[in-house]
């Protein structure tokens, strides 16, 4: 047996027992007649002392042992004279009697402490390392005992683990597909799955009710930051159920997980129509950790701009308006850093107009020579804006108006510290619009997928060609302004699946071709069924405070999809390439 | 609300309750004046009963119904005239007061009963059907029971479960990878694991300390029947351990198994090394259900079969004999049908030897020309062979013999029902060869792989190249014959390590680059660690008594790697492959 007991473990209580330890140098200090080690493993710290005075040869031996050696020691637990309460071992220390190298260890290419010196590429390429540093480490614990808590939840609510297959068919329509040569079927591809949307609601077909998954999807679209060709969802299906038994479901599991994982006990969780997020916030999924909802100004039974001259609000789709409480102060310059920030390219405003509430309430603002005190004074009235706050003004197409007024909106919310990472706001955003119409393929394409059905209420419209109008049973929930899940209930009316692939410009036989088997399966008695999934990569960055979903997954990829660390993807030899049935093209 | 209650819940206690259920028509019987049907979900089923007189109109509907039509209907529950107590809610029916066809269904292709008239090719078209029919839903559920215990066990044993990438990079050595083109990276691939060991053994350099997940693995191998390509692993590693802790830790996760989902209390599990198992049951894997050991005839030491002019026995390497109790009466025919089977190409013996000992204690043989009764005896004495016993024996090169030895033990274990698939019986194989010589290539390949470290005290016999003697730290768990887990002890020293990668004929080069990411890890401190893995598939068909994997698997594939239901793999369009940088052969 190599220890005892880990470096967690030991307590004042513990004092007097001879243990025996296993872990690595985390750090050494020679005082001369002592030497102290803190020796570390996953538990935690524990504190050895070697005494030049006891021990001479043990001490010297000890005294030469470099940062992140793998070391085994016995010796007596003993109360610390000077004791440090920050960590749950800081009572005691062991006074060694035996020490044995298990490993040697090179200098690390970085320090192995809460704060490194490395920088993301080194600490990427050592990635083993960087999981020792407490921060990464924690973040990888976390994840498990997310995914312990949701299974928990799951499966006391009869959901079924259910595993679908990896290697599945590749569809044309979505993301781009990764895919893998079939040797045993020559020129043809398996292809690995952007989710296990088909057979989750083959599973209902199947009679299982209630299916969940944790499990890996892959979509091979170039990445942006913080995207990974490969990441995890929480997947599940329900069947014999409406829209409202499933949110009821899964704000049980967002509720279990604050509780359990976090010891928040959440509110139930507010509701939202996608067309009022759009309207308040500018954005389907609003950051509701603060208020400053929009204002719109021009409205067409209350425009409070128009007439006055001012050409760029009178010509303007929309004119919107946030109230930031409190920085009626602003500066100059910290009101040319705003106007900066709305007019950069990626968020593309021309201008931005403010007015202040003065102390005594009177009101300045940048377009004065338009508007009256009186017109400014039903701003801030509209606006709810009071003495001391200021009013900020986006005007121009409404779509992409309302985008840059919620950048604007998140960027004063951090400004004003209103964005607490350790503050959780939940929210559904409910009635998104079925159809989705493309500008530049002149169709319309579905929102969320194929099978999301539309409101009943709404058929009607799908059938008169409505289509912009039709909202769809489909819901986001959205945590800090972040999409942590969505889903939808489906079609499982046969007719109604072939209307929707008819306005998807679906021919028969492309429907056929591309979905023929979950087709197929429903015509042999098709439950009603609803779904969501959940990003859980992400669900685990938000629950551990942080904006990367990286420091969330043991062994990422960097922004080429390369794993640095092993070096791959690479070449395969040629061999290989021709039991495939593939070449490689030149590169030209 | 689609339903009050599932159809698996109602009992008596129930009676005179409104309830809504949903399900699938099961079975409907017309008995003219009343109407039955069976309504089945994935929670059991339940009776409806429709009565002419009360409701003609209602009952005329019922009529029409069609099998496997999928249905909401309301009503009272009463308790039922003829009990059927052979399921929980047999006692009760609902007099059904309201019938809603929520889906038609066409008629399935094969009945959805236990015992199905539906062919296997049949039944993995329609897979979603058959997932319906009892038996195979329960192997789903069985295998949810078994992840969730694993779970359960090796979260409270501090085990962490970390997910490891799917995308990784391919390496020659082992069986043939699956590969991914890369897209963004042209001429480059990544490879599917074949397991995640190297990932592994980097969280244990990483500090992790114990580390689980069940976890797809992938291998591109000629499918045998009952291979799939993709199959899940029970992963495990651990820190600071020896081969005694690991043996230990999973004889624990097989007990809990076995006492969680079957309710069986296994005693501990007993341990047999490689050489014992070979000399005893001619295999690494014994079937200890029963015992019917080998027994050596031609030792060195007590040789009871040479020098009588039996040519076959004394020119044999080895003459083996097991003893089948209670066998003496065999018939002629019966003992030609063992001839049959040992002379089979696949076993490759060219004749079978018996000798029965009769009611009065004598012995009658098919070689009594050469032997007397004395000799007769002593053989029976060696083999614990009493009256009416038979005595087998088979003849020849050792190994060959012992191979087919082992298939004429099983087959006569089969014979004699002493292969019950509701009887378990564990045991752990132990030290290993080291290593295998491939006399195709004239070379020593790991038997485990690369990193297995050997037995300490055999250290020096690899140093002085004595190396087919060289034993492992290697273990094997076997239920019932059936290699169900196996791992090893692995090299955490770096020198060893390097004797290892020469003795397998990697050059300096070749080991960096095969392995290079992780000889460099170990390069800051790796810890002693083992691990093992599980075939899940495997343990969880063996769960359920059955032989094959394939119906342990919601969606298997076929024996030539093809998932007959969505009908894949299949070709790709040319932009996509353009877009990968890749050909496809023409197919000759």
């Amino acid at each position: 047996m190599y220890r005892t007991n880990t470096c967690g473990e030991l307590r004042l209580a513990d004092a007097g027992k001879r243990v025996t330890l296993c872990g690595w140098l985390q750090k050494s200090r020679d005082l001369g007649g002592m030497t102290f080690i803190d020796l570390r493993d996953r538990y935690g710290i524990t504190q050895l002392a070697f005494n030049m005075e006891t021990d001479a040869q043990l001490c010297e031996k000890a005294r030469k042992l470099g940062r992140e050696f793998v070391l085994q020691i016995s010796g007596i637990v003993k109360e610390r004279e000077s004791k440090n309460l920050q960590i749950p071992t800081g009572e005691v220390e062991i006074i060694v009697e035996e020490l044995v190298i298990l490993n040697e260890a090179k200098t690390p290419p970085f320090t192995i402490e809460d704060n490194t010196d490395g920088g993301d590429d080194l600490r990427m390429k050592y990635r083993y390392l960087d999981l020792r540093r407490a921060p990464v480490r924690n973040n990888i614990l976390l994840r498990h005992k997310m995914a312990q808590q949701t299974r928990a939840y799951l499966d006391a609510q009869y959901f079924t683990e259910v595993e679908t297959p990896v290697l599945i068919k590749s569809t044309p329509e979505g993301a781009r597909d990764f895919v893998v040569p079939s040797r045993m079927n020559p020129g043809q591809f398996y292809a690995l799955p952007q989710s296990p949307q088909t057979f989750k609601q083959l599973l209902m077909v199947a009679g299982l009710d209630r299916y969940y998954q944790i499990v890996k999807c892959f979509r091979d679209e170039d990445l942006r930051a913080d995207r990974q060709p490969e990441f995890t969802q929480i997947d599940c299906e329900m069947s014999f159920v409406e829209q409202e038994d499933v949110l009821n479901m899964f704000e049980g599991l967002v509720k279990h997980l604050f509780q359990s994982v976090k010891g928040i006990e959440m509110e139930s969780v507010p509701r939202m129509t996608y067309a009022d997020a759009m309207e308040f916030y500018g954005s389907d999924k609003p950051d509701t950790r603060f208020e400053m909802r929009f204002v719109t100004l021009n409205k067409a039974e209350n425009n409070l701009v128009s007439g006055k001259s001012f050409k760029v609000f009178d010509e303007a789709e929309l004119v919107v308006a946030i109230c930031a409480k409190g920085c009626a102060n602003y500066t100059r310059k910290q009101l040319d850093e705003l106007t900066d920030f709305v007019k950069r390219p990626q968020i593309g405003a021309t201008g931005l107009v403010y007015a202040r509430v003065n102390e005594d309430g009177s009101i300045k603002s940048s377009v004065d020579k338009f508007y009256d005190e009186e017109s400014l004074k039903k701003w801030a009235q509209a606006c709810g804006a009071e003495a001391n706050d200021l009013i900020l003004i986006l005007a121009g197409a409404a779509n992409k108006t309302r985008k840059a007024m919620n950048e604007l909106r998140l960027e004063m919310g951090t400004r004003l510290g209103l964005r607490n990472k350790d503050t959780f706001s939940c929210l559904w955003v409910l009635d998104f619009p079925l159809l989705e119409y493309s500008e530049e393929e002149n169709r319309f394409f579905a929102m969320h997928h194929p099978f999301t059905a539309p409101k009943p209420e709404d058929v009607e419209l799908l059938k008169n060609g409505q289509l912009a109008s039709v909202r769809a049973n489909a819901y986001d929930l959205v945590i800090n302004g972040v999409e942590v899940g969505g889903g939808s209930v489906r079609i499982f009316n046969k007719e109604l699946q072939a209307t929707m692939f008819e306005i998807l410009g679906f021919s028969k036989e492309e429907a056929q071709n591309q979905f023929g088997f979950l087709m197929n399966a429903f015509e042999f008695g098709a439950p009603p069924h609803a779904g969501i999934a959940f990003g859980f990569d992400r669900l685990c960055s938000l629950f551990g405070g942080a904006e990367s979903i990286r420091d969330f997954i043991a062994f990422p990829k960097n922004n080429s999809g390369r794993d640095v660390m092993i070096d791959g993807p690479s070449a395969i030899d040629e061999k290989q390439l021709n039991e495939l049935n593939i070449s490689v093209k030149s590169i030209g």
